[in-house]
């Protein structure tokens, strides 16, 4: 099987994922600030995890090669990523320390967690296929709203998020990760136990991405 | 430390689980009962869940005595409960199968894995301290509706529910727990950082639970 | 594939585990009193950990029955086995205590380790792999005894270490479990990458039993 | 409690291990070379399960601060040691392919997953507590052998690992971690159950680094 199998074993799921409100209206500038706000703050404490999630893929490599290839994900996260956020959210008034205070929302924990204990529970392939919607989904996202009418750039207060998704260095590493976890896929049936638990481990994954765009609309419905 | 100093310092959140809504109507019988088959069907799902963390608990236990401990409550849940549940939802006219084919909801999700992936990170005290907020918390929730003048036992929809938890083996049962979890407890000082830490867990944990409650009521608000 | 794949795959190893001396010398009952005894305190030393292994397999299953089929090995070995074990060394004059505070050997701690660490890395597959080799191995070595002309039972010190593993109950327990190991086996093509890091979990716990079997000798050698 | 109550608490195992006669041989250059030849390829297969533990750190801390901590050595290990492996085994005539096909010894594996183990059931501080005698023996021995009389460097064929290990890179990098670690140590008092079970730990890992030098002279042994 491909990732592309995945997809399509749960169109319905990623289509409600790639194409949800929250992105449409990131794409043409009229989201909330509010909720774009609370996303980067959670996306921050995301962030953590996510790269808790490839220093697990470290520890589950059986060979070298798959352990070097984690790797630079791990730094790229904890270094540059991290960095960037900080960064990011200093130019819309939250500090570092505000972002450390924040208290994880539940579509924060439910995601998170999920991927983690599908990593631990499952092997290093279901630990991917957990990953999978995130990495391969914003990839997703970023090609869409590049080729979509709605897009507008000029004067969009989330500019520089729709670059960097958008952005071919995105792009192409997302699309090296994707070979490699076609990889480790090749070996196994869609129709096989295994391919249906990675099925579900996906379509459960992408299920908790919708609930994280979500969770930026409901908390400002509850704020007010 | 004590289990007592977790609840202490978090007791807004402590009142917010143990006092909610969903269980005082649960307490009068108004719970709407939509909410209360969405609360049904999510807690087997949860169950297994459950089961997997008492199972953990063997696993990261360092001495036969703590291995044994947690075993009874393993069988109990994967014997006892599970068939209890199925039985019980047989009388709300929810089928088995229709169980298992259940979505695991968000807030599902959050809390069970959640439990795990601090158990798993953490050491043996840190996975007690993520499921304590549960076998704790719906002790407390008995005891207080045992007590409480807003509690209807007769033509209470929900009554079995109510005696299960107000009951006498249920109480005891988590009372022994919990002197389990004190005597785990004993060594570490609330203000050290592993004393910190576990506050940490445990009023995540306790949050968590609030999202469970809340997603019976959200679940119908949803479906109008 | 199935079981006796892997079998097949290293059938050198499983022969030098299957066939060692320290069997051979346990059937016809000439083994050194003092190479056995060590056997049985590392042995109490194992089931712990063995028992660890088989609560992982419950918080590794992914559903219900996968749970259920692993908790009477979990219950057999914490409440039967153990106590097996203390009323069996009792008799060599080995008391409980005693066999607490026996170091782990290196054979002992290789072993056990090397089956969580795969169980843990891998997938419920891998870590039945991982388990294999002891269930499967002591059940072939009691049916090679029994047909053996070496195998004395009468006056043979060993005798009852024989007749419990040569015996039906053992036998046919391991033969439910190799049925379950089958079922998970079924959908792995045995040249596949799966396939072959499941060869190579077997061979590895296979060359582990050979070195647990050693390790008695070579006590007895460094004693003098 | 610090690093040194745990050296303290297993004096004996330690001076086994940090005065051990491989280590001694080394040091005056008598070691036969293919005790080394063996200890450099089981050094290589036990690299990478190093680095899989301080990948596991990563996904065991609950900081960014500690998950950045562990970062670097997960690095050094997948990039700089293994090649430097690869290079000076090269220079004594073993292949980067036939380390790779060699099988890992028993005292290999004992050792690596002991530690991996210890850190997955326990917390961080336990899984730092099983690698420690690994970096802070090895720099005990490097300060051991620099101001010892039976030192020789001229003609010592060991002389490149001897300069490494003696060197000012490893010993200023082994004190930064030990520096790391005792703040992990800082609130846990030695006579605690958690302080007695981290006492365990590190003892049974100092053991089975006497059991991996001890495996270089057995090798040599059994090939006569």
């Amino acid at each position: 099987m491909e990732y592309q199998d995945l997809i399509d074993a749960c169109s319905e799921e990623w289509q409600a994922y790639t194409e949800h409100d929250f992105v449409m209206q990131i794409a043409d500038g009229s989201l909330d600030e509010r909720c774009f706000l609370h996303y980067l703050k959670q996306d921050f404490l995301f962030l953590k995890h996510y790269a808790r999630a490839y220093a697990l893929a470290i520890y589950k490599a059986d060979n070298l090669e798959d352990m070097r290839r984690a790797l630079p994900t791990v730094q790229v996260l904890l270094e540059t990523e991290c960095n960037h956020h900080v960064e990011y959210c200093k130019k819309w008034g939250i500090s570092e320390a505000e972002m450390e205070q924040e208290d994880e929302a539940f579509g924060t924990v439910a995601y998170t967690r999920f991927v983690l204990d599908s990593g631990m529970s499952g092997d290093l392939t279901s630990l991917y296929a957990a990953l999978a919607p995130c990495s391969i989904g914003y990839a997703a996202i970023g090609k869409l709203l590049l080729q979509s009418d709605i897009t507008k750039l000029d004067g969009n207060p989330f500019r520089s998020w729709l670059e960097m998704y958008c952005g071919e260095d995105f792009q192409s590493s997302v699309a090296k990760g994707s070979e490699h976890f076609n990889s480790l896929l090749a070996d196994i049936e869609l129709n096989s136990k295994k391919g249906q638990r990675l099925v579900e481990t996906f379509r459960t994954a992408t299920r908790m991405e919708i609930a994280f765009w979500q969770q930026g609309f409901d908390h400002v419905k509850q704020e007010g």
